[in-house]
């Protein structure tokens, strides 16, 4: 690397610079204080922990993605956060141990060692939150209203909202019994959804009649609302998981069908994201503007077990730099240019200014560039003795 | 590591739970919006770069504390952030590019390999300020006023700052023209404050008389603003830049005890903190309730040198995660408990609530925590068919 690269910076990573950075400044703020407002504890978790405590119970893509590193001072493996949630179940688990329900919210950069083709750059800053000690419907339904609330603050306009239930495949691959190299076999061809591939691959097992069709169904019941009315339908004979699945699916839908008529509700009985890590109904929110997901979310039941205490866990991660670009204003010209002088009474009123919200820039002494470079519209000036703001196109006593 | 212990944080790693959290989040936005009203930008650099963008023109030390990764990517390697100052100067020489003075803010999270003594943990939170393209001291002056109304805004009462200027020993030194290895072990005793070893060093090698008793008093000026007349009688005869050193220092000191009357000002001619990195004034801020610096800055010119455009720097950075200690409140009981029933006209009440800024919390059904374990002193409660606000103490209605 030389002189004319060193500015380079690694694939995936990237800064954020002015006006942008106060953009995602102001949602940060937004959002937290909405989290606030519904009883969420801002958490601060440390960017790099011991490997073992980040990736447990949170399956292989997650080590994938982890950076690792040797800690000098204990010679041990250390990750860097590529998923706060974790770590945020640890807190619950060992460092607050309260009672009942436990409502957390984050806001942290991380970092990912290969990009994630769903989730954009290698450095995302992750706002989320977290509910922990309440297994019920209710709370999913709160994280999913937060979501929506979130990306309503965000500027959103046109909302769709995929749901999964991770308990319908579960559910089904146990009753039937598959061995493991068929059901891995599976897994990956519902994950790909090759429709083709997953009745070839049925053909093969001898399985009774009901499983086969239900498995065989799977890929192709993905839609709107109706779907599940379908699905009640495929699954009738299902084992009770499944059948329970599908009616918390059916509960959130009339929820939100009624509370949010305007957000299309979308719903793919097959989905498998975070299979390994995932207990319970699973979600993702997407916005016309970006081909990725700008906020997922789901139940992770004992995710703390690791830590010494299982509890119920649902919550979501939305992404941060991504949520501010969607609502991209220029920032107002409307600075205070202040001029090199010094004495009490204009130092009185540049505080003064500054306590009452405006940005006032002291010129430097000998300072080539003028008001309009630092967006300045206004400037001070000593008119019959007094100091007065003035707009910078009166130059009548200049 | 167990079950037992997979909560264990790697030394020096520390967590920020609730309520702490919310006060350093209160801090963050105060003091970002006080940089906002004085035309400081906020920039969010990537939490780690390549590792020669990192370590440009920072010396050693920096290298010593920075974790270092390959990437998977490019293969090459990359460093994770232990001080956002070189980042901020690559964003100011080669993203930014601004005509005239730029100055920029930012808050971070950061990361040390090994703890400094100076700065406590290993993964502090830098809040920072730089002020780029202005070579005089009102630049190092207002980034002064800037660290003492950060320091005020903390809570800070009693308010100690420290003054050194490298423009003292380099010009001596220069102008001794000592060999490498006597001027390297007279760095490391005057490091060190060692009276009597600088002395002995300094009585084995063959220099001016003037130039002798000129480096021997270094170690010897420290203390309040009288130092600085001292000096100015000591160095009389010193090169040009030792002289304009100690003007700059005595300039700065007249302006501030004007100013801020109840700062208590220290002044060190022979500190040498950052000697590789800085190249004029240095300070640090100490209050009376920790044993480190909370402030610490100075001038570093040409740091966007390696990045293709050499510009007078100088700048601070501020502990957030020590500062937010400084005045520990005791979190409100103030939040609403609403129960846990649905309803139009009980959900747009709480929506109104939350958006006046009230901290409602749902409750979920069968939860067996009541409204005092969730820091709620008022509940929502339906009377004469209208839903209001009670104190959970009424208990007329329950």
């Amino acid at each position: 690397m030389n002189k004319a690269n060193r500015w380079l910076l690694p694939d995936g990573i990237d800064e954020v610079l002015p006006p942008q950075a106060m953009r995602m400044e102001s949602l940060r703020r937004a959002l937290l204080d909405l989290y606030n407002s519904w009883g969420y504890d801002l958490v601060v978790p440390p960017p790099v922990e011991f490997l073992e405590s980040l990736l447990t119970g949170t399956g292989s893509d997650l080590d994938l993605q982890t950076f690792k590193l040797i800690d000098r001072i204990s010679g041990r493996t250390m990750g860097i956060s590529a998923d706060v949630t974790p770590q945020v179940a640890r807190m619950d688990a060992h460092s607050l141990h309260r009672e009942g329900p436990a409502r957390l919210c984050y806001c942290s950069h991380v970092l990912r060692a290969t990009p994630d083709p769903h989730q954009g750059g290698r450095s995302p800053v992750q706002v989320g939150l977290e509910l922990f000690g309440y297994a019920g419907l209710e709370a999913d339904l709160e994280i999913v209203r937060l979501v929506l609330a979130s990306l309503e603050q965000a500027g959103a306009r046109r909302i769709h909202l995929a749901f999964g239930h991770i308990g319908v495949y579960r559910g089904l691959v146990k009753s039937a019994g598959l061995d493991a190299e068929t059901e891995a076999a599976l897994f990956e061809a519902l994950e790909r959804k090759s429709l083709a591939e997953v009745d070839a691959l049925l053909e093969g097992v001898t399985l009774s009649e009901d499983i086969l069709r239900m498995l065989s169904a799977l890929p192709r019941l993905n839609g709107g609302v109706d779907v599940l009315a379908q699905a009640a339908k495929t699954f009738e004979d299902a084992p009770e998981s499944v059948r329970v699945a599908i009616q918390d699916l059916q509960a959130l839908a009339q929820a939100l069908s009624y509370a949010y008529p305007e957000v299309t509700l979308y719903f793919d009985l097959g989905e498998l994201r975070g299979y390994e890590y995932h207990t319970g109904v699973v979600f993702a929110a997407y916005v016309p503007e970006f081909g990725q997901a700008v906020a997922r979310g789901g139940r992770y039941d004992h995710a703390g077990k690791a830590f010494g205490r299982a509890r119920p866990a649902t919550g979501c991660t939305l992404e941060l730099k991504l949520l501010a670009r969607l609502d991209e204003q220029t920032p107002p010209n409307d600075g205070i240019w202040a001029p090199v002088e010094e004495g009490a009474e204009l130092n009185d009123l540049i505080n003064e200014l500054r306590a009452a919200g405006e940005r006032v820039i002291e010129a430097l002494p000998g300072q080539e560039t003028g008001p309009e470079a630092h967006r300045c519209n206004r400037m001070l000036i000593q008119r019959g003795g007094e100091w007065i703001v003035v707009p910078c196109t009166d130059t009548s006593t200049r």
